[in-house]
């Protein structure tokens, strides 16, 4: 079996797990450090799937680390399709509440009442965009995945 | 090559375009039979996206009820590439445009202001649903195509 880059098992994949659950911790962040997020849903729904894409990509970024430096490429066509559909199921998932998150900070933007005290608003952006990266590289590495499969 | 059901120029396949363009008009009437919708950025962007999905289902459907009733199914790995990306990133937008309606009908329900009079509200909540509807059939319809490249 060829190497493809990005697929289970190879450095590509450990820097795109990587940088999936270094844009989740960024997006958790801005969200997270104020007190106002639990009030609406869309965040509420953001934080439940970012927390929920930080446990998984770390345990794939492990599972990459492991099999970069040990030098073992395990890889079960049964274990690489729950993987796969994991990844989809969860992209899936963040690009919704990225979009949720943008359009909702957007609207209390446009509404300019009391709603951004500050820069909360910003914040709310700046988390979506974070979301938004993280969807990218999980939808990349699920991609890439996906291409292995046929051939595992 | 075997039949896989749902793939290009099958009757599934038929089915399924046929079900996407009746949920993405079914979620433009319920979003534009009123006046108020473009003044939130969401609606228009569901707007936007179901408009770009209308003609796309109609043309592919369109040559899937050809390839089913005249009996010529012509299939060229390079037209399926490009259908495989124009549905791919269709489902993408319309995820993408319909979580964003659904938050945002969401947030106007929930500040009970000035903002739902009538059942507006819920005639967005509605639109947000068959986008959501759509969104899953042309899914499902990239997925078996995809599946279906490989082998072509």
């Amino acid at each position: 079996m060829d190497e493809l880059p990005g697929a289970l098992g190879t450095s590509a994949s450990l820097a795109l797990r990587l940088g999936q659950a270094i844009f989740a911790v960024a997006s958790l962040l801005f969200m997270c450090l104020d007190i106002e997020f639990y009030s609406y849903t869309a965040f509420c729904f953001l934080v439940t799937i970012m927390g929920l894409v930080i446990p998984w990509s770390l345990t794939l970024a492990a599972v990459d680390a492991f099999s970069v430096f040990v030098k073992r490429p395990t890889r079960q066509p049964g274990l690489l399709s729950i993987i796969i559909i994991g990844d989809w199921v969860l992209s899936f998932l963040s690009l919704a509440a990225s979009s949720s998150t943008a359009s909702v900070s957007d609207l209390l933007m446009a509404s300019n009442g009391s709603f951004c005290t500050g820069n909360l608003c910003t914040r709310y952006q700046l988390s979506a965009a974070m979301a938004f990266l993280s969807w990218f590289l999980s939808f990349a590495s699920s991609l890439f995945n996906l291409w292995l499969l046929p051939t595992a």
